[in-house]
């Protein structure tokens, strides 16, 4: 039993799709988010940026002392470094190892397509993880620079005409190749999930990186004894690195009536 | 004489519209140029985290010994602070004034538009400017999110869908309100005026920050004798705050062949 909350980060909003995943399976957790609005989006960044704003990030959640940490973000957790990871004081976890496990336990014809930032499908870390798995597998990546400004712009209705036009676009190479799974490798995209569905098929398994994390989550604390048991519902709290009301006008595609909670401001840059 | 450079900035590399310009008319300056690529956009953030960001990029250039400041861009001139400016060492220009300037001149219905970021449209600095002009100004203004993403990513051709179905729907109300005269009040935006004088016909005069803050710049340096007039081209020396390779990636779309120089990293945060 431990009732301190779970520290979950992002670049921004889309890591909410994660929390909307851990509290319809454990409503009891309480949960830090911290969202770096003020430096959004990673996926465009180099390496050795998303490295120092992620170590900035992990700071902010321990000193508010977090059981586990939850990197919910795909461009993070391609990139953070494992001498990084080795040394926290808690467990992390980052999307990438259950969206992998997820997806090589889904495939049967070993093709796996990969849909991410930029800066994520240039690590290949994905493609790496997959292999230590299945080494046979065919990896189809693609960047698509694209969805996050779309989705935080609020162009995610599923007959949403310009989204459509690029997720076509972005999906050509992958559907060309027959995957029959395909990872969606950054956590805004679970937004625009039924639209992805219905380009790509619906005989293709799609990874949410969101659930998976959130299972795996519940199966570390499970096995570690460090559910939380309260009868009551855990909070949410939010931190931004923009103001508040930049969180308001963004936040509403991704929030739903289970994951209300405070929204504060914290200067990042003194992590 | 003053051989000292120019030093202008931008939230990332739209503020290269601006540099063509200034070189087009004065290939004699030397520039010195900040893009803030680990924090662009800024137009989506909120008025404190640009001040915060613009006070940074302005300490890092005026350690770099430039003869005048130049925010070329839209959101900084729209949200900087009259006491900011006043307080500085060298003459400031943003391209907030230049463009209104040059708007007041051209309609002649006295309906002017303003297409630009969220960030400067929430200002009303533009429609304030012209008023001080012309009071009896009709001001239309529109917020165009997606146009810096769209921009930076590429799709910038003239014919390119996407674009042209959000340039639509972005330019509906302003066509709709029988302005003559349309401000860009965004340095990204004339890489795509081609597009943008289509939609709202050739009648309507567009106002180019890039072009109207080159001419106030030679003014400014003529006036006051600051010109460079060494017989020799000068040079441009770029900065960015996220890693070079990124630069290389996303600048091809505003380089042109007049304007290649060298590129640094600057670690933003430290100024």
């Amino acid at each position: 039993m431990d009732k301190r909350p779970i520290g979950v980060f992002d670049s921004g909003l889309g890591g909410i799709t994660a929390v909307r995943e851990l509290k319809k399976i454990m409503p009891n957790e309480n949960i830090i988010y911290f969202g770096d609005t003020s430096r959004v989006p990673y996926g465009t960044r180099s390496k050795q940026t998303i490295r120092k704003y992620s170590a900035q990030d992990i700071n902010f959640l321990l000193q508010n002392d977090v059981k586990m940490l939850v990197a919910a973000c795909g461009t993070v957790s391609a990139n953070i470094q494992k001498e990084v990871v080795d040394k926290l004081p808690v467990h992390f976890t980052g999307v990438l190892k259950p969206a992998v496990d997820a997806a090589c336990k889904a495939t049967k014809n070993k093709r796996i397509g990969i849909i991410a930032t930029p800066a994520t499908i240039k690590t290949r870390a994905y493609g790496k993880e997959i292999k230590k798995i299945i080494p046979d597998t065919e990896i189809i990546a693609n960047a698509c620079p694209m969805f996050v400004p779309l989705i935080e712009n609020g162009y995610v209705d599923k007959d949403c005409q310009v989204t459509r036009i690029i997720a076509n676009e972005y999906l050509q190479p992958i559907i060309e190749q027959k995957v029959d799974t395909l990872i969606l490798g950054c956590t805004h995209y679970p937004i625009i999930k039924e639209m992805i569905q219905e380009i790509v098929s619906q005989d293709t398994t799609l990874i949410d990186p969101g659930v998976e994390v959130a299972n795996y989550v519940k199966k570390y604390l499970t096995e570690n004894n460090m559910l939380n048991n309260s009868d009551k519902h855990g909070y949410c709290h939010f931190y931004v690195s923009d103001n508040i009301e930049s969180f308001e006008a963004h936040a509403g595609v991704f929030l739903d009536e289970n994951i209300s909670g405070d929204v504060d401001f914290v200067d990042i840059d003194k992590y």
